[in-house]
Order: C-alpha cells, then structure tokens, then sequence
C-alpha cells in the first residue's frame, strides 16, 4: 500500500448517528455518483417543502417517521422502512417524536428545498 | 386523490429480503436520479470486477461480508454498516458466508461490472 491508495472505510452506522446530537442538521456520511448519503436526527415537525430537481429518499434506521403529503396519503415509516419522495411533490417530515434518518439525494439539495427557513441548514461532513 | 396521484408506498427492508430466496440475482427496490437501490442476497464469493463508470454502495443489513480490494487493504462490513467502493477498483465481494445487502449505485449498473460470467444477472424488480 502506498500513500497512493489510500484504503477504503466502512462506515458503522449507529456509530454514525452516535458521533452528534443536533436535529434537522445532516451530516455528510458519504458520496458517490454526483449523490450523497446524510445522516439526519429529525424531532417533530419540518417545514413544508419541494425540490425540484431531486428524489429524495428516507430511510428510517430509529424511531419513527411520518411523511405527510400535500396531494395524497402520508407515508408512515418505522425502523428498517424507506421512501422515495418523488421530485416536485410537496412534503413535511414528521418525527414521532424522534428518528434517526438516512437520507439518499443528489449532492447540493438543499434540506428545506424550495424554502428559505430557520431551518435551512448546510451540510457537515460527518 | 385520484388516478393521476398514485399513493407513496414505504418499503419494508425486512419483507423485501423475505420475499426472494436466489442469491447473486439483486432485486430492484427503488429507483431515484438515475440510481437504483437494489436488494441482494450473496454467498460465498463473488467474481473480481470493477465498474468503469459507478461508484457503487453497499449496505449490510443481516450477515456479514468482506469487500476484496486488489490494491489495498480488504473492508470487512458487519450488519449496520456500509462502504463505498468507487468507479474503477476492482473489487470481490466474499460473504461469510451469507449477507443480506442493499446495494445503491447507478441504473444500468451490471453486477459483474467489465466481466462476463455465469453470475452476470439481470435486475428484478422487487
């Protein structure tokens, strides 16, 4: 091995999820193909958003995550349960009260989507 | 709601991983940005490949696996744990002796990568 290849790291995830407290503020846990994997602490309600050029995917790893959509019925995810919210449809995240949440989307989406908020947040490297 | 509103449908990890016993013959879950989140169920050894043109994720979910690596050190993924191996490493997944991953990487991504074998499979859908 050289300083040239560096070696590749497996990620641990509860580890993950372990290493911060704050909500609404994911962090970076990896990139790949123009994406990136957040790891997210959400706690009650979110804002109402869209984005317009990303799916988004949530995947449910703790607690218990209620998506409500504009135009059909919520989504209810427990742990070890995802959805892919579909670009362009508007929805609110809803921790009941809490989840620990991997997100799925291309690199650059901003959280609140379409919406300028208190909540809008940058992403840190985990 | 109507016709033109589809429902959201979570997915269920466990009862995707349920519902299917082959093994090296993933299963479309998700589809979202030009990526797939597959289901596979691996044992044993795989065949050595890269992927010219993907970064490709694995995530284990039950069992346990070591990711081969040509040039560097092997990356051993236990359940709750996942790696990303990009574009270009050639790389040999060895479960050990089972494991249950979600693989996410690019749509169009072959299994085997640049190599043509008798595990070269084509996606299902879930």
């Amino acid at each position: 091995m050289t300083d040239e290849t560096p070696d590749i790291e497996a990620v641990n995830v509860a580890e993950g999820f372990d290493s911060f407290d704050e909500t609404w503020s994911p962090r970076l846990a990896a990139e790949l193909n123009g994406q990136e994997l957040k790891f997210a602490k959400l706690e009650d309600e979110f804002v109402w958003h869209h984005h317009d050029d990303a799916d988004e995917l949530f995947f449910v790893v703790d607690g218990e995550l209620r998506i409500e959509l504009r135009d059909r019925d919520d989504v209810h995810l427990d742990a070890g349960e995802f959805v892919v919210v579909p670009r362009g449809v508007e929805h609110r995240p809803v921790a009941l009260p809490t989840a620990d949440v991997l997100l799925f989307e291309p690199a650059e989406t901003r959280n609140t989507g379409n919406v300028e908020s208190e909540r809008t947040a940058d992403v840190e490297r985990l």
